[in-house]
């Protein structure tokens, strides 16, 4: 029998159930309560601010004050020697890692989560999700992805209506497509200046534009000699900047290289063995060989996948081993990482094609076949299949829970079962990976194939609603996070837009209708192109630069919020100052004059 | 008689004249009268402060308290009914516009003057200046300036020193030029980072570096209708932003392009009048035609000097219509105005000569007399000149008041007379500007033309000391003015160092050493070339973003600065809850649940 201990373990009638701590089945009874105890003891020095705190907040709180636990005088876990301890180890890491705690995660509450999918997805209407709701139960790092998700499918939708036409009338002049493209360009760059604006309105509301990563609290996973911090007073482990920045720069940088250059090997042998199978084929022309053509594809296909595996746990290790101090570097690191292998595999082959081969018929093939199957493939996987599983399962348990004898706790006794078996969520960077691929299907390309972001608007549409099914059906509820920001993913997004001027501008001097116009002069059209891209960047910069990120009125705000703070700091020195004038008069006159 | 009128008109024995208000000559006693008490209430408002500010901060508070004088109950000045006031209106503003005020100005201290000459410049050695003396006598803004001046001097030195043997051993293979544009590209990007760390490093130590625009009050010259400062509470001139952005984009904007035009306009007549005198002097071949030569140059030079003149009241007139709330941001936007125009007035006929021409014996022949001759000029022109003016002014005065009665204030009155006349120093604007033009010759054609750096280091080298002398001897001691960095120069400096990388590529693929390489395909060669010029660019993005613009030391600093003050301000608010709750307990638990 499993043993659950909630964190909140009142003796109150009114007992709301946040936090399950799942132990191994053989824990011995002297750790149980040696844990119950350490986490009572914590739980003594805090406030009772229940009523004004939403749920997630609460739970958030919990998880945060269990892996705050950290060893003072233990030198082991008690009933396990062999799981050692030192000060400052947090004791719920090393808990994992010994297999006695097998996970905590926070419960569903039935009743709020009804409540959100009614305003959310299960009644189809084109309305704004509820993002308010949403972040009162998920927390803000869901809620900005959702609301990011939501932005970005709107904000798609006036270049889907623009590339309708291209598809429709198979308008083929290439001054169409610089029309095309020139406005597309202008508009990515205006549409993430504009995200900002309304992502600090949000987060503004929300109370988290203000968070700093100064005042986070180191990481579960970063370890280090005990000290003080310098900027809290507060003691914690401390790890040297400079030994961190040597991984960085000496280990992890040239390995992600090496990694990359592999992919790019890998993708010349696929060409290379498309070739050989387009050669045999043509050598021979039987039934057999027209299947080899598929060969390669199929091989590559699985090879890119095995190598995204195999380079994710790689650059999970490498993250972690830089030992960062706070969770946001952490997920910098691991996103930038991920992000540029990721990129190269699904994009080099497009580049490849698009620019050494310069069969732009081919590219576009294999544009909409990327993007379409991608798609497609993701719902399925991500949601829907999960979803189905999720469901067989949850008739299987509640039939086992039906033939147990009924008492009081029945339903939670249920719930708990069920969702300790449910998927973990491990965070938002699927899903950001996803769109940020699809923004670069959409835009990189864009002059080739107009049609690319009508379908990534359908996509999205339908996404939405996949990942919220996702999120309140299918996976464990995630403790909440608070964020100011999408974080990295906006300069992700920044970048690929710069990168998308760039092979724009080089596929529409490579397109023949701009050839046919300089048949003499092939420099001078380079000449022009080149020209071109340049005021398209210059432009692109001015007017990042000239769209504040933040609205005026967040502005004002934040201003008389500093204005305030500063004033107290003022009054409070002040005072200190005045207390030390009294005590010695001549010498602190002094020393201030000099 | 002139009536000088001291602001710390105290009664003390110790007394230090500190800045001098120059009232007209028949001002009557009546205003005088008004004037004096207005100052007087101001003053017995405050605190006596002395013992804990330099003399250029007493003179700085000293100005903000003249300049934000405003009329209360007064319909007009007293005396002077012709000017009129209104509730809000700057005093010291109308008393000038008036003619009624004619100046105020700080007075030197000649002591202390001294002093800092003796360690700055007086003294020939090769030694760091002393830039916490400089803040001390003429405040942050100008040490800033010439902090700039001196690490952009020994910044410029690897340049230089890599550049020499180019002249020397003649040089002229272009994998040589290759090397040191690279060098140079990715030296100047480095430079301007660490600056910013180095310039952080300064303020912080200065107690400047967190100063905010937010907090400034409003510029003397900004109107509007009298209201609430939604930040700080304060009663001051309003005026909506909407307005102010009207007129920068429907008026400055406009108006700015259409001078862009003029003087491209006024470049192409110059060419063509070029190529007019030349083609006069081949077909008749006599001396009076080659004299001839020199006019299109003479006459350039001429109206470039106008034109630059004109603009540059125009650029002032209409930064001040629109407006600007804030000193700073009036700055701001006058350096962007007339940054432009200069950038393209002084540039443009290189540009033209490179890319259109290509004649590159004739760019580095223009760049070399640009550079050398608008230096010595400069020095000439700004320092010594007026130096040697200001010292026969100086014992003409000195015979007239030895001519006088010697009293007690001989001295005093000496010293006001005398610097009463002296010129106004008008900024850093033109300092600033003077070192951006350079940077611009050295960095924009550096493959060109490798001496340019050597030449720049000689001219700082002397520039340093005849600054000095400029802000010591020649003009009258400006009011000391705090400043956290150099502000919108150093985007300035950033902007030419992205465009220098441009030009170089450019350069280096139209030399005729490189396009031997490529003999059979112009167009593979603009190729490379453009790649190579995008990973430059990139390598430069990277830079600047890896680079962080504060030391780490400083972050720390500022994280636990901005820890405490926000610490305070909760403690403040938790004061202000618990004093509330007190008061009416139930109501506010139920809004905070809610």
């Amino acid at each position: 029998m499993k043993v659950t201990l909630s964190a909140l373990d009142t003796s109150e009638s009114s007992f709301t159930p946040l936090v399950v701590i799942e132990l191994a089945q053989d824990v011995k009874e002297e750790t149980k309560e040696w844990l119950k105890n350490r986490i009572i003891a914590k739980k003594k020095d805090g406030d009772n601010n229940d009523d004004f705190l939403t749920m997630a907040e609460c739970q958030f709180i919990i998880k945060h004050e269990l892996e705050n636990l950290r060893a003072k005088g233990e030198k082991m876990i008690p009933g396990y020697p062999q799981a050692k301890l030192y000060p400052g180890k947090s004791l719920l890491r090393r808990l994992l890692t010994s297999g006695i705690v097998i996970q905590v995660f926070p419960l569903h509450d039935s009743e709020a989560l009804k409540k959100l999918e009614d305003t959310w997805y299960t009644r189809f209407a084109l309305k704004y999700q509820p993002i308010d709701s949403i972040r009162g139960y998920f927390g803000e790092t869901i809620a900005l992805y959702f609301g990011f998700l939501e932005y970005f499918t709107f904000a798609l939708i006036p270049m889907a209506v623009i590339g309708l036409p291209y598809y429709l009338f198979v308008w083929e002049d290439y001054d169409k497509y610089v029309i095309f493209a020139s406005f597309n360009l202008i508009w990515s760059t205006v549409i993430l200046e504009v995200w900002k604006r309304g992502c600090a309105n949000m987060t503004y509301r929300w109370g988290t534009l203000l968070m700093k990563r100064k005042f986070e609290e180191p990481r579960p996973g970063f370890h280090g000699v005990l000290g003080i911090n310098s900027i809290t007073g507060k003691e914690e482990p401390l790890y040297p900047s400079y030994k961190r920045q040597l991984r960085i720069y000496l280990v992890s940088l040239p390995f992600v290289c090496l990694c990359l250059y592999f992919s790019l090997y890998v993708m010349m042998i696929y060409f290379d063995m498309e070739v050989w199978a387009l050669g045999l084929h043509e050598n021979s022309g039987s039934e057999w060989t027209s299947v080899l053509l598929y060969v390669p594809s199929i091989i590559y296909a699985i090879v890119i996948e095995i190598m995204n595996r195999l380079y994710r746990y790689a650059a999970e290790f490498l993250t972690s081993w830089e030992n960062h101090r706070l969770e946001s570097a952490y997920q910098n690191h691991l996103i930038l990482k991920v992000l540029v292998f990721n990129f190269l595999n699904c994009f080099a082959s497009l580049f490849y094609i698009a620019f050494v081969l310069k069969d732009m018929k081919l590219l576009r093939q294999s544009l909409a076949t990327l993007l379409i199957t991608s798609q497609i493939l993701n719902q399925i996987m991500e949601s829907f299949l999960p979803y189905w599983l999720q469901r067989k399962h949850g008739v299987r348990v509640k039939r086992k829970v039906q033939a147990l004898k009924a008492d009081i706790d029945a339903t939670l006794y249920e719930q708990v079962i069920l969702e300790k078996e449910m998927g973990t969520y491990l965070g938002t960077f699927d899903d950001y990976l996803e769109l940020f691929l699809q923004f670069g299907y959409v835009s990189l390309f864009s002059c080739v194939y107009p049609l690319a972001a009508a379908f990534a608007v359908l996509n999205n549409f339908t996404e939405v609603n996949s990942d919220a099914l996702k999120m309140c059906r299918v996976f464990k509820r995630p403790f909440s996070e608070p964020s100011a920001n999408i974080g990295v993913w906006q300069l992700a997004f920044e970048t690929m837009s710069v990168i998308s001027v760039v092979t724009n501008c080089a596929l529409i001097g490579m397109s023949p209708q701009v050839n046919a116009v300089f048949p003499e002069s092939k420099a001078d059209l380079i000449l022009i192109v080149v020209a071109v891209e340049h005021a398209l960047l210059a432009l692109k910069f001015i007017l990042a630069f000239a769209i504040p990120d933040k609205p005026r009125h967040i502005q004002m705000k934040l201003a008389r919020l500093e204005f305030e703070s500063l004033e107290a700091l003022k009054q409070q020195q002040m005072k200190l100052v005045t207390e030390n004038l009294k005590e010695e008069p001549t010498e602190s006159g002094k020393e201030k004059a000099t």
